[in-house]
């Protein structure tokens, strides 16, 4: 089959395709997205080698469930032992010898086939496209703030960082009636927020306030937001950590303790409710959608999804 | 008035008495307590220059309000400006324009006299020595973490610093039905500890072990504490911050965003519970009480109160 592979460098090639453990499913990936951080395994990020990708929808192909064959699927990334703790707790993402699809000790979902443990799938609704459904990922991610922190309606968030998590997260945090404002420095890129009525704010001018915030979301996607974040969040506010990248950062951490700062790491998220909310169309990601190309192309799409300006690109086996 | 006076270096000195402001209370200091912080800032923490300490017990020798005069009181350290959001939240520490007794912009306790508005101080019950009383404020530094943050009976608990902090809390945390371990470098000071039936561990042999917590509080009072921390804290577990020194530390966010670490910053805490504690004798700091020597000799009580094995060390005016 073809896959997007990185050996070092990210290309198409012809690779054999997946053989599938017990418990597993076999998937025909119909569609698959480009993440930030397949940008940051190519830069390092997890020492990292395979296929890439770990956004897709899909049809199962072959599964233990007879019940399954032909159903459109979307599929949680980390795949747990199923026996320790985080486990049992239905928390597969912390299992301490989990494989995450195309991130660590797993074959990812830029290729024609994958393979995932039966309970890591969810059925997709036949009411929504494979182009919003590969947004289940993204879309879990920014709705895991809302289950490790609470949001007030009368709460003051930021989100820093225009990229597609940091317009994802704006437009889930919003629903619970607080009024994020986003901050950037891509005015085409906080335009599609401002479309939507959303507040937007360039970096340049928002450090230039005096305003501190309740909550501060880091999604700037490097080093750079973790300043930023604690120069504008309140004393006894929250810095939502949501950035993975390649690197390490200084502080003080005496300004943490003096402010009696909280900073919440957080990950990835629950598929069912995110694709809930997609499927009532809360959340809305289509013009988020930067291009679509066919697999073959892939190495193109990695181009285009680095690119200034570029959102989210999806690619279709 | 005699007062242990800081001025790039540390002496008795005698200095003017202070005059109260209007809504301000004199207050004729009988003991002070040197603190951890104290010692920081001569090593730089804070820029503070005047008199130290802002551990205290006293008399109320002059206030806007004639039936608390003779008084024994103790004092809440930051002082703020009355108006602001945090003020009427009864969170005078974390007003923006707050001073802080001995620390921030308002002489301190290690001195005959001192002045703090009449809303800081609170009355000591006479069941409760001198001795005892002056614990409050760590006491309510260390309970603090329980306005913070829940701990459960059934968490796993370790605090990561065998000074007098280290021990403060973990006397307070373990009213929660949880068993902290006491990590630390230092057995004599962790004997304190395993006297009141309290978990110890080395340092080494705490890092050598697999087990991972649910919650780790770094009082180590230094960088080290830090790294200590995130390698013992389990993923979406806790940990609390209550050092403050001077300088900074360098860390991996991926690890924090990945693991889904909470770190909470902590510092001071309302007095009135833990003068109860104590009332109670719930924790009991006596043995915790390493000399007690006259304001004369201030200056030998701080260089005690830098050696190694050394626990609280007491000022009697």
């Amino acid at each position: 089959m073809k896959a997007l592979v990185f050996d070092g460098q990210a290309r198409v090639r012809d690779v054999p395709a997946p053989k599938t453990k017990p418990g597993e499913t076999l998937i025909h990936v119909t569609m698959a997205g480009i993440c930030k951080t397949d940008v940051e395994i190519i830069a390092g990020y997890m020492d990292f080698r395979g296929i890439l990708g770990h956004e897709f929808v899909g049809t199962v192909a072959a599964s233990p469930d007879p019940a399954l064959l032909g159903v459109r699927v979307v599929g949680e990334i980390n795949a747990g032992c199923g026996a320790c703790d985080y486990c049992r707790q239905d928390l597969q993402r912390h299992c301490p010898s989990r494989t995450v699809l195309g991130i660590k000790g797993r074959q990812g979902a830029l290729a024609e086939y994958l393979t995932l443990p039966l309970t890591n799938l969810v059925a997709v609704p036949d009411t929504l496209s494979d182009e919003i459904a590969v947004f289940t990922e993204p879309v879990a991610a920014a709705l895991e703030i809302m289950e490790q922190i609470r949001i007030e309606p009368s709460h003051t968030v930021a989100v820093i960082g225009d990229g597609k998590l940091g317009l994802l997260i704006s437009m889930v945090l919003r629903l619970t009636g607080c009024d994020p404002v986003l901050v950037g420095k891509h005015p085409e890129k906080m335009a599609l927020f401002s479309h939507l009525r959303g507040r937007t704010l360039p970096l340049d001018l928002f450090l230039q306030t005096d305003e501190r915030f309740d909550v501060v979301v880091e999604a700037s996607g490097n080093a750079s937001g973790w300043n930023v974040a604690m120069k504008k969040v309140k004393p006894r506010g929250t810095v939502v950590l949501k950035s993975t990248y390649h690197g390490s950062l200084t502080f003080n951490p005496a300004a943490l303790v003096i402010d009696e700062i909280t900073v919440v790491g957080s990950r990835c998220g629950r598929f069912a409710p995110a694709l809930k909310l997609l499927d009532l169309g809360l959340v809305d990601p289509a013009p988020l959608i930067s291009g679509v190309f066919p697999l073959e192309q892939a190495e193109a799409a990695l181009r285009k999804a680095q690119e200034a300006g570029a959102f989210k690109v999806l690619v279709r086996m």
